[in-house]
């Protein structure tokens, strides 16, 4: 399906757009099923966050009115929106009365081998470390070269995401998901608030733990908690959740926390 | 004057962009005058070094000639670089066969007021802080929402630049700007190996100040060392040293050091 660009279909963009120039915006990926954007809610207030984080007034019934639109044509897959501070001139000043440019791209869902839900996953020990940005921290900001870098240190198969640490040797989250760990009926998941993304289903899984019986804590968490913990999983809002089965010497089974939690999910995004 | 993107006339970009996606690339801002891209050896160097850290294999002899062309055509003006891991499906990894993308755009040159350099400049004291990240430290990437966060905290023409500190409170750079402090026959810049852009007429100040007699020191440096300084100024590329007279509370005249070093400069950048 072609890309809207300010609810036009366009396929390019001008040169001087600043997020080509200086990753002047965020972006927000969604599962799409059955026509349907899934956890909407969740993005728009990532989103809304984005925004006034970082002074890029969007109109969100605008965007939500697109999405849905898009969602429809589009029936299933990814579907990706990019916000962008649009054109200016060189330079890093802002335009108060810019328009935020919204861009709209299709892709099918990624061919992930079914065993990663299943038997699980094992990740790789990112040596690329996230820096503490508290003004960035949380968002999903196109400032991603962490990542790239991340991502560039293992290839083929045997790993399906990496795990990466701060600076100063917390744990955080995967290169592309968000990590939680299971002790007894406690969900705990890295405090973002110094660097990291806040990933959508993420935050679902904290508002939900609850009405579920867990107790879920945001908490600063260190490689020891990682060992210690019960299980382990990974998830974003377009796989769901994956157990994680080892990093480097580290091993977890399979739980029940985990199996039961991907139950919720799946009914979240798949059907 | 038409940008180019890989040796050819073009004006727009396609959307699956990685420098759109997730800042993925470098870029060089290089002042053209009489047809010549000034400091070209010390913009070559920093994207050799771009190149190697990014894992972005860039054919450096391709890279000098186009720019040779496309300043030969501007004639005067500011001449900008964008290197890009060019397109990619979606998600971090990259393919070790992409070939980089090359953008080139011509500007004139921006409209400073002759005051700026004449009787200096007060900088405004930026509360948005550099993130310590050693694994992109020093390079002019794409990733650059620190800058526009911190550009946007000052309006109109009382202040000509910004001071930005790390998190943990050591002087680094100006949003556009490399920092010098001169005291006695020193002169100081911060260490920029845990973040800040390693400016060309910085390296070329450094490189120079043996032979005009002054002594060149890379080191940490704290908001009470630039309270000591002699004389303070800001330098890049485009316009040269601009004399730095306050900051905040601080004050500063304008010393014989800046004013022999603007000399020197402008005979590498304007004639």
């Amino acid at each position: 399906m072609q890309a809207w660009v300010d609810g036009r279909p366009q396929a390019t963009l001008g040169l001087g757009n600043r997020g080509l120039a200086y990753g002047d915006g965020m972006f927000e990926t969604l599962r799409v099923t059955a026509g349907q954007p899934r956890l909407l809610r969740r993005h728009l207030q990532r989103l809304a966050e984005a925004s006034r984080r970082l002074a890029l007034p969007l109109d969100l019934a605008q965007v939500e009115h697109e999405i849905a639109r898009y969602a429809q044509a589009m029936g299933e897959g990814v579907l990706k929106l990019i916000v962008t501070r649009g054109d200016s001139p060189r330079g890093y000043a802002t335009d108060p009365a810019a328009q935020p440019q919204r861009i709209l791209q299709a892709s099918a869902l990624p061919a992930y081998p079914p065993s990663h839900a299943s038997t699980g996953v094992v990740l790789f020990p990112c040596t690329t470390r996230l820096a503490l940005q508290p003004a960035l921290a949380g968002l999903k900001h196109l400032n991603r070269l962490e990542q790239v870098l991340a991502r560039a240190e293992w290839q083929g198969g045997a790993f399906a995401e990496g795990l990466m640490c701060d600076t100063e040797g917390r744990v955080i989250e995967g290169v592309f998901s968000n990590v939680f760990l299971v002790t007894g009926r406690t969900l705990y998941t890295p405090d973002l608030s110094r660097c990291g993304v806040a990933g959508t289903l993420r935050a679902e899984l904290l508002a939900r733990a609850g009405s579920e019986g867990w107790v879920a804590r945001v908490a600063d968490l260190t490689l020891g908690d990682l060992a210690a913990a019960d299980e382990v999983f990974v998830c974003n809002s377009v796989y769901g959740i994956w157990p994680v089965i080892a990093c480097g010497e580290l091993k977890w089974p399979v739980g029940v926390v985990t199996r039961t939690l991907q139950r919720l999910v799946r009914a979240l995004l798949d059907s």
